[in-house]
């Protein structure tokens, strides 16, 4: 039974995450979890109501539980004592559950996790709220008429719970995962959603997105400029301006600046690089899709384009045949997938209403909860049927999304929000990139920077400048092509914050592969790795990489960082120097000082860097073993972008250095090539 | 029929704001408003859907209509294009339609209002969202299986509309209120919910709350420096500090500092104060509500105090019985009743759930449209049964909420929200207080108190400071006790600023009056007053306080102010000079110059500022006379405090100034005393 445990509540809606992207309680890769004594939770201890507005479960929890998820939370990470409520919003200011992709998934410092199966805008009150008689006596109330009300009242009375209000729905399926820890939970809930992404390797190096009004030759300069001046770059982005009309779309190539897309493709995958395109899911009236699609929109348009049901099978293959056809066997690498979330709280609203229709007869409401993830995987299927992968850009998910290869950003560009979200998409199934823009200082660019390049998807978004930012940060002044007087020592930095990343590719796809084969997040927060360390769950500005990288951001004008290092030891990866856990530390972040810890232990595999991935790169490795105690990593080999991995055509390397003993290097599995070339070996102490 | 038409649509909920607090279509002052020729609305248009989330209404609408009201909404004053949901909450940070006070009615600028009897959190669509086949043939849609659908569909295909999405119920009421203009609209909503306020005549003067930590020798010693002062003064508030336990309440003097309440009340009422006091609606254990109030509270608690159940006569009678006796008839004059509202969305999140129960059958999201109001009752009534008047403030309302006697204020304190909330809150039959506190800055200070004393309720909220903010404004110096050098300058500005406020008694009177009488909102947006002026739509920095003037607030930091002026002529209040109408001015506002403008062809009566209304004050009047056109106005009188005015003890004086003619004064009514005391009768031009 693989310690997921289904409670069925009242009669459920038909539409719901599990009903659309499965549910798989029964994946094999399930089995290589730890095993749970019992179900963690006190099912009969839940009460279920229906009321006029849904309905209602009451978990009763413990005094000492600590409550994580609910998705891209950008405003807490610890939602112990919190009201969430989860509405899709591409615009949330405050910490209300207003979310690009809130998920109705949480898991308990007590080593489970709770996966609601809905898709309206449930709220979740983690232990927030008190019911009547927690001092004194139960205070009389009316008469209940059924059994139900009476054991209700009597099961709620003055305990601590969560509360989960779910509106219009008649019954919910409740999904229990077990642990027994919060990293095995979540793990569980990643499987049960079919696993996470394995990424191309190109996915992890670094992303360029140029200027919206930028044509082709505008493009082509910038990508030869970024060749030249040896920056690593694996992927160019293309924004709105690639289209004749973008909001709404056409997904057609604007022939007036884009005179030959077969040409452009051509130049940029001849030069190493990945086209990503720019669209959102809104269907211009001049679309070869309109027509089309037109049966099978909702009742309402977004900047007048239709609003397409990719609920309906129909649909999505109109989409998912056009988009292959026209755009990825010519050469398309990815998508950035804007605007799936909507928002309605800004000057000009845009977005369908909740209680609009679809052809499906899924209401407005259940598609913003479900909009992301349709389009993801319809776009998904244009690379999947030419056995291709893909990695993109989203802005909206949601509940079992992990198995999507996109990444959600935003336009807030708040970088404590940033940071936040680096902390808290790991405990949902999610990944997010603190992408870089413009900036206002040289010293927020480098900060920004060093915090992309520790996340999932290494961008900088240019959208809103026609120059780099490492030639001018400054929006004003960049557009004025009035670039820094010192522009190659800023230059300068910005490579090596690039060859960074680049040298921890090896590294990064195995914590991927680990996310895709056993739901581990490559990226999560602290208290997934120290579950019994209570001082770290509210840290919401460093976050795990791996499962041996501790990043501590710095964040822009602070000249000393303070943070808590937990378990047992780390060292830093610049100096090398030796750090106890279980403290804290304050730094001097004087000239742009990182903060990166390797956890004692660790054998680091760190790359000789690329300025981009080629199908036949063989990745140069130092091995680093951080401390004397026995080491081992994975390495995972590959082509890298094919799914022939699936039929396994993939290697899985395990290096191994005992103390005391030479390091050993095993491999197996089905893949003729080579990825790697073992360079040396050092310990670091 | 009143011009107030009735549409049902599908089965209403049974508990509405119209179920408890009435909703007068037969009200014989609605007789006096204008004939309106049929309902302008397309009653046949509307499109009444139900669906698993609710209901829905789809109201058509003409291309150039805009939209107002909604209630307390502190972000925008034009509801044209926006969105707003209409959620209870005491935090809003952004134009959500979150608001302490939402109201579901709106006025059309075509002249008519309509009120959406739901106590429900329902969001408006103000044509905001644009259907399907706007543009192109109307898109093949699922087949519709009820000629209910097929007439949806069509009708709603392109039309421009405003959207009303109701949770939870199976259907609604809906009231028309015809015009023929916005402002005969308000007045219709406000008579069909039993008219506007009449406060007593104290309740215009200048109220100050004093520190929440200080015991009786402190506001006694304030008082008397008030006086010594020569402040004006009429209101002294206590805050939490009177109750022996506050967060939940008990509604228990503390002895300990305040051993001898009533001989406080009396100090207090011997100096000509009236005594408002600080509570919530939480009831804590050791209150001598709390027993009885058990049976009566809802599910869920708050600051571990019960969430009584008012909308219950017996539960709402009990508060009422207490406060009368314990309270109201030993001196109390009024109260604050504070957080009614909830804020689920802060790092201590307080209030119930939405899916709280409370025993008359109402769910925490009705009970939270409803608090508000049914507590205002409540405590309203502690003073009709002694046949005395209130006046007093709330933290929540809703609809239907004009004849209760309490002025919203808020936390938030955003100078800019707090104007916006001036200027919004006469759409929706509600008053508003922007209170000042401590400032950042003298300018600060005086920019606020302008406001202030140009606002229902004048009152300078001294509760988070030991000592009046005129003698030092800074909150950390004020809890020092260091006093600014040339206090008594500032002290001088803010008592002219008061005296203001003191010397519009008379005017302001007559202006709630026919608030009262004709609902007329005192206070009041521009559109409401220039309808046919479409620059004054998003004015949101300027109001009408009653109808002869137009307060213009001045920001701090605003050098130069500039303004519209609408209509045909206006003369600045200070000094006399003639502006045209219908223009822009920028004036030069050194020196926190105010600018407040007296409608061309009033006639104004301005008072001899007393400190204080005592029971046979009298005031002498200056009639003044802007421009040589005919002009008239009203003086209310009474004895300012009772009930006795409903029975006739009520004179209306008539003042009518004609061109070449000598003023005359017609006096009618029952009252035998005497208010008014006409000095002199003057022009300016």
């Amino acid at each position: 039974m693989n310690y997921i445990w289904k409670l069925t509540f009242g009669t459920p809606e038909n539409t719901t995450p599990c009903s659309l992207f499965g549910g798989q309680m029964d994946s094999p890769a399930l089995a290589s979890l730890p095993q749970v004594e019992e179900n963690p939770l006190d099912a009969e201890g839940i009460v279920f109501r229906r009321t006029a507005r849904g309905c209602t479960l009451t978990i009763p929890v413990e005094e000492s539980e600590a409550f994580f998820g609910t998705g891209l939370q950008l405003k807490s990470v610890n939602q112990t004592g919190l009201k969430k409520h989860l509405r899709v919003n591409s615009d949330p200011v405050a910490d209300t559950g207003d979310s690009h992709a809130p998920v109705p998934f949480y898991v308990s410092s007590r080593g489970y996790g709770v996966y609601v199966d809905t898709a309206r805008y449930a709220s979740f009150y983690f232990a927030s709220h008190t019911t009547q008689a927690l001092s004194g006596p139960s205070p009389a109330r009316k008469v209940a008429d059924n059994t139900e009300e009476l054991y209700a009242a009597s099961q709620l009375s003055g305990k601590r719970h969560v509360l989960i209000d779910i509106p219009a729905a008649t019954g919910v399926e409740l999904y229990v995962f077990g642990g027994p820890d919060m990293l095995s939970a979540v793990q569980r809930y990643n499987l049960f959603s079919g696993g996470g992404v394995l990424p191309p390797l190109w996915g992890l190096g670094m992303w360029y997105r140029s200027y919206t009004r930028a044509k082709a030759e505008d493009v082509q300069r910038q990508a030869a400029m970024i060749r030249e001046d040896h920056m690593p770059c694996d992927v160019f982005g293309l924004e709105p301006g690639w289209q004749t009309h973008a909001y709404s779309c056409t997904y057609r190539w604007n022939t007036e600046g884009f005179p030959d897309p077969q040409g452009l493709l051509d130049f940029f995958n001849a030069a190493g690089f990945r086209v990503n395109l720019w669209e959102h899911i809104f269907v211009d009236g001049d679309s070869p899709l309109y027509e089309p699609l037109l049966p099978y929109a909702g009742d309402y348009r977004v900047w007048n384009g239709l609003v397409p049901d990719y609920s309906l099978p129909q649909a999505a293959k109109l989409y998912t045949a056009y988009h292959k056809a026209e755009l990825v066997d010519r050469g398309v690498s990815g998508f950035k997938l804007d605007e799936c979330d909507g928002s309605d709280f800004i000057h000009t609203p845009w977005t369908f209403p909740e209680a609009s229709e679809f052809p499906s007869g899924l209401d407005g409401e259940q598609m913003h909860c479900l909009l992301g993830t349709l389009y993801m995987r319809a776009n998904q299927e244009a690379f999947e049927e030419g056995g291709r992968r893909t990695y993109g850009a989203v802005r909206s998910a949601g509940a079992l999304a992990a198995p999507y290869p996109y990444v959600l950003y935003s336009d807030l560009y708040d970088i404590h929000d940033y940071i936040r979200g680096m902390v808290v998409a790991g405990y949902s199934g999610l990944l997010w990139t603190p992408e870089v823009r413009q900036c206002a200082s040289e010293e927020e660019l480098i900060r920004r920077l060093q915090a992309v390049v520790f996340s999932p998807l290494a961008q900088i978004d240019a959208w809103m400048i026609p120059n780099p930012p490492w030639l001018q940060y400054d929006e004003g002044k960049n557009h004025a092509g009035v670039f820094l007087e010192d522009r190659e020592r800023l230059t300068g930095i910005c490579r090596r914050l690039f060859e960074l990343r680049m040298s921890l590719i090896p590294y990064l796809y195995a914590a991927f592969y680990a996310y895709k084969t056993t739901g581990k997040p490559p990226f999560r927060a602290l208290p997934l790795d120290f579950p019994d360390d209570v001082q770290v769950r509210d840290i919401e500005d460093s976050y795990m990489v791996g499962d041996s990288l501790l990043f501590v951001p710095v964040f822009p004008g602070q000249e000393r960082r303070k943070a808590y290092l937990p378990g047992d030891g780390w060292y830093d990866y610049f100096t090398g120097e030796h750090y106890a856990g279980g403290q804290s530390y304050e730094w001097d972040t004087a000239d742009n000082r990182m903060l990166l810890f390797v956890r004692e232990g660790s054998l680091l595999p760190i790359a000789e860097p690329v300025e981009f991935v080629r199908p036949d790169t063989v990745f140069s490795l130092r091995m680093v073993r951080f401390g004397h105690a026995d080491a081992a990593c994975s390495l995972i080999e590959d082509d890298g972008e094919s799914l022939a991995y699936r039929e396994g055509a993939l290697n899985r390397i395990a290096v191994e250095w005992k103390e005391g003993a030479e390091p050993s290097v095993r491999k197996e599995g089905g893949y003729a090539g080579q990825r790697y070339a073992i360079r040396e070996f050092v310990t670091i102490d």
